[in-house]
């Protein structure tokens, strides 16, 4: 049997967009992994009338409800109230919950009030979903022919929850296994993907494929529909092959999260270190770098040269140089991945420099011409982009950022450094 | 005449958890800013039937509409042709809005496909909202008692339609205004702020006064409701006194965006630069202060040194506070802080050095141990921080850059540096 999900929101500070409802967005993701359905949303404020409403309107077109919110003490434990009574429960006293609740307040050395015991009560013969990341705990029951799940709101209780908690619950209703590759693609456009794969993956249904844009890369997930994992990945076999075929080596990983933790994995097999001096990105090459645990096996260091004092002084850029091309320039762009390999004693290391805006430079170059460089023991390659199209800060940097990262991961795979992407 | 909004957003890659229904945050604060009360956000699927049916139910409790997604040329501009038929309305071709498409693909430099036609296919008789930043006009209508308001479903799209088209169209449906201000605060938890308000909060109605916790730092948002702008202002004077009395020095500042944003301010006005010298933050610091449009004015550089060959070759720390005392040390921020204002030649430098984990450092110092420091002219401060309470990198490195930025700030505004906070 085929399951339809909704998730009902409880919240007035998501209908006064203090947050975005990124626990929905957990929950589907989560959700479609199991091979469960979800047909609807809906968010609702902390108000007793209109949630009942909401459920009334849920329990006829959905037989898995999934709440979030509105377990807290504060507030009156308004879901647990209205979701029991919509579904002709009582709340009834539970005491290991009262004693976890009081338990964590010990652990965290705070004193708990009173209130605090309200969220030990909960819907008759339900399944107490223990929560050992706050002090609301959740709960699930099957009645009027729907299965109800209550998460907690904040979302560092509500993922954990739905994956140590509801998960393992909602496994008995799923049939199967859902398994998912996801290749990550930079240095083509999500059209030109998308162009070339439409026929495809409308004649696809099992596996699917889906294209996804995120922040200047392109992703494509392929999804399989198996009795067990293995199967599925069989299933998968084909087509990530023929992705692999079509896409090459705009292809930068498959399961993997982001290109500067490719370039690490490569650098650690390959016993080599990096470094970087920055001019447009301003640190955000380095802060990638570094948001990856283990960094500091193969990161040096970096130096953010934002005047051309310090790309001369700090990194050695001949005066001459920036006086003939300026700051942003292919020879300048050069001088700073090669000062930077020699400063910063690593064995490569990727340069950028560029006009990020809001204004064009004093040479009159435009908001979005950059040059990004990375010097190596077998020379150094640079790479001039024009970003000038979009020019938002913010994205000219993390554009500049992957094609410098580009750079590093064709250098440290083989492949050729000196094609325009 | 008091208005209920419905938000009802259309895209199965919301269901699919593939992005988080960031419209629907964006657009709830924009209509509580124009004093329109939110009472459901509604999320369907590209699927005929199902938005059919949550129009229908949408109709019975709100009386203003705003749908978004579901108007390009790909999705057979559902949304348009399911709402217009649930409120009984012809979809008619409106040439001007083919053209503008026309002239949008031109600009480009892309040929327009026909399928692009069907997006000038708009209800009869209703207000076109043209599209400046994509191909897919909007519209709105009255019709059955209901406001209607379709936006285009990309957020770059959304936004802007929002806050161009609909809002004029939207305001004269407002009665009076509404007027806030953040107050933003930095070294004050969350709950110790709410327990310092809570029973002042519960009675207000007008302004109101809302807290909020983001990545560290607290929010205060007061909100006035008033017949113009300048009364409103007047209505949130006393209270944002208030604030300001308990809280003190705890405000970094009123409707700013970072501590960044206002510590560069404070060096404009003062006509001083700032660099840094970052190891635990790896560039975060940098990148935080780039991020700034105009940094270049005050920004002269920074050093990330990952490995002590590059705190003492590049910043000049000396091996012996090396050996002596190991990078994560008071000594060592206050060396680098100084080595790094030297080397940069800029008149404040920040550092920061610690563990952001996974592991404990080779000394056995904890995750969460970090030390920022602020070399100035009149000497060097330095604050010690044990952050592991709960270590996550990300949240390690936040709150490390927040701190070294209290400490650049409470420098220039003149307050004293050596508390803890």
């Amino acid at each position: 049997m085929s399951h339809t999900v909704e998730i009902l929101s409880v919240g007035t500070e998501l209908l006064l967009g203090n947050i975005a409802n990124t626990d929905a967005q957990m929950l589907s993701q989560g959700l479609s992994e199991l091979g469960l359905n979800v047909f609807y949303h809906t968010v609702v404020g902390d108000n007793p009338a209109r949630v009942t409403e909401a459920v009334n309107i849920a329990k006829k077109r959905a037989d898995i409800i999934i709440t979030t919110g509105g377990l807290g003490p504060t507030c009156d434990d308004l879901t647990k109230n209205v979701l029991a009574k919509a579904f002709g429960k009582k709340l009834v006293f539970d005491q290991e919950s009262a004693d976890r609740c009081k338990a964590f307040f010990d652990r965290i050395g705070r004193t708990m009030t009173d209130n605090n015991l309200q969220q030990a009560m909960l819907p008759e013969g339900c399944t107490i979903l223990t929560n050992d990341w706050g002090t609301a705990p959740g709960c699930a029951f099957y009645a009027d022919g729907v299965h109800v799940i209550m998460l907690p709101g904040p979302p560092s209780e509500c993922r954990p929850m739905f994956y140590h908690r509801a998960v393992p619950y909602l496994q008995q209703l799923s049939e199967g296994v859902i398994f998912s590759h996801t290749l990550k693609l930079f240095g083509i456009g999500e059209s030109t993907m998308e162009a070339q794969l439409r026929a495809q993956m409308n004649a696809m249904t099992n596996p699917t494929l889906a294209p996804y844009a995120k922040e200047g890369e392109c992703e494509l997930r392929v999804t399989a529909k198996a009795a067990t994992v293995e199967e599925a990945q069989v299933l998968l076999k084909p087509t990530v092959d023929q992705l692999f075929q079509l896409f090459g080596d705009k292809i930068y990983g498959m399961d993997v999260s982001s290109q500067e933790e490719v370039v690490e994995q490569l650098l650690r097999e390959k016993g080599l270190t990096i470094g970087c001096a920055e001019s447009c990105t301003g640190g955000l090459i380095a802060k990638r770098l570094t948001d990856v645990p283990g960094a500091s096996q193969v990161f040096q260091g970096g130096i953010v040269s934002y005047t051309n004092e310090v790309k001369h002084k700090v990194l050695g850029v001949p005066q001459e140089l920036l006086d003939q091309y300026g700051a942003v320039s292919a020879p300048v762009a050069r001088a700073m991945a090669e000062g930077a390999r020699k400063a910063l004693g690593c064995d490569i290391a990727l340069a950028s420099t560029g006009v990020a805006g809001p204004d064009p430079d004093d040479r009159g170059n435009e908001v979005g011409t950059m040059f990004v460089a990375l010097a190596t023991p077998d020379g150094t390659y640079v790479r001039a982009l024009h970003l000038g199209n979009r020019p938002v800060r913010a994205r000219l940097r993390t554009q500049t950022a992957h094609h410098a990262f580009d750079l590093a991961r064709r250098w440290l795979t083989g492949l050729p450094c000196d094609d325009q992407p």
